[in-house]
C-alpha cells in the first residue's frame, strides 16, 4: 500500500477545517496509509521585513526537510507551481505505483510558502488556483483531491 | 453596500462545510450583504445519460435564471472559465462599485455543473482551478475567496 506523507506547517486552528480533514483522512484509509506532520510556524513580528520572513521560512524549510522520509517523491505545493486537471493528478499515485515508489510527500508552506531550498528538493512543484488560499483550506483542498485521486485510480464513481 | 448572492444547486450536507461557509459568511457581514439561495438538484438515475444530464441541468437552469436578482451583475462558476488571482478578483468588486453596479450574483452548480443557458447569461465565467473540487468544498472556497477580495480592496492585513 501507497504511503503518503503530509508536511504542513502551522495548525489546523478552526475545528470545521480539523473535521473535513479527518473526514478525507478517513475515506483515504482504504486506499493509502496517510500520515500528517505538522511542523511549528516559526514566529514573525507584526510587520517583518523580507529578511524576516526569508530567515522565518528557512527555519520552517530545515524542520520540514528533516521530516521528509527517506526515497520518497516529493511534491512541494506552491502559488507558482504547475496546475493540473484532477485525472492528471491522479497519475502521480499510479506512476508512483508503476514505478516503485511506495512514498510520496506533499508539503504545504505556512502563510509566507516554502523556502527555496524545499522547493529545490522538490520533484514536483504544484498549484491548484491562481487564488490564495489559506494554509488550512488548502490541506483540506489537497486532502480531497489525494482522496479524489485515488477514486479515480480505481475507476470509482464519485468523481465525474 | 454592496449585495452578493450566491446560487447553489445542492445542499452543503457535511456539518463542516456548513461550518465553514456560515464562519465565512459571519466574517463578511462588515463588507456586503450576502445572501445564500440554494436550489434543489434535480434527481438523476444510477448511471444518467447525456441527455439525462443536460434535461437535468435544464430544470435546474430554470430555476437558477428565476433567482438571479435583476440588474445583478453575474459570475458562473465553471472549470472551464477563467482563473485569475485573488487580486484580480478582488477589482470584480472594486469596479461594481466604482461603475455603480449594486449586487453580484456566484452561481455555483451542483455535481454536473451548470447548463449552458445559465452560462450564457453570466458577465463572468469564473474558475478557481483546474482540478474539479465537489460543488460543497467550491462553495467554502468561494466565500474565502469573496472575504479575502474585502480584505484585499480594504487593505487589509489578512492577505498577504
Amino acid at each position: 500500500m501507497l504511503a503518503v506523507t503530509l508536511i504542513c506547517v502551522g495548525r489546523l486552528k478552526d475545528a470545521f477545517f480539523d473535521d473535513a480533514s479527518a473526514e478525507y483522512l478517513k475515506r483515504l484509509t482504504p486506499f493509502a496509509k496517510v500520515n500528517t506532520v505538522e511542523i511549528k510556524q516559526a514566529p514573525l513580528s507584526e510587520k517583518p521585513s523580507q529578511t524576516e520572513i526569508a530567515k522565518a521560512l528557512e527555519t520552517e524549510g530545515a524542520e520540514i526537510t528533516k521530516k521528509i522520509p527517506a526515497g520518497s517523491m516529493v511534491v512541494a505545493m506552491c502559488i507558482e507551481g504547475k496546475q493540473m486537471s484532477s485525472e492528471k493528478f491522479s497519475r502521480i499515485f499510479t506512476d508512483a505505483a508503476l514505478t516503485g515508489r511506495s512514498h510520496i510527500t506533499f508539503i504545504i508552506g505556512g502563510s509566507c510558502g516554502i523556502a527555496d531550498s524545499v522547493k529545490r528538493q522538490a520533484d514536483i512543484r504544484m498549484s491548484m488556483s491562481e487564488m490564495t488560499f489559506p494554509h488550512r483550506l488548502a490541506r483540506v483542498m489537497l486532502l480531497e483531491q489525494i482522496y479524489r485521486a485515488f477514486k479515480i485510480a480505481a475507476g470509482e464513481k464519485y468523481h465525474k
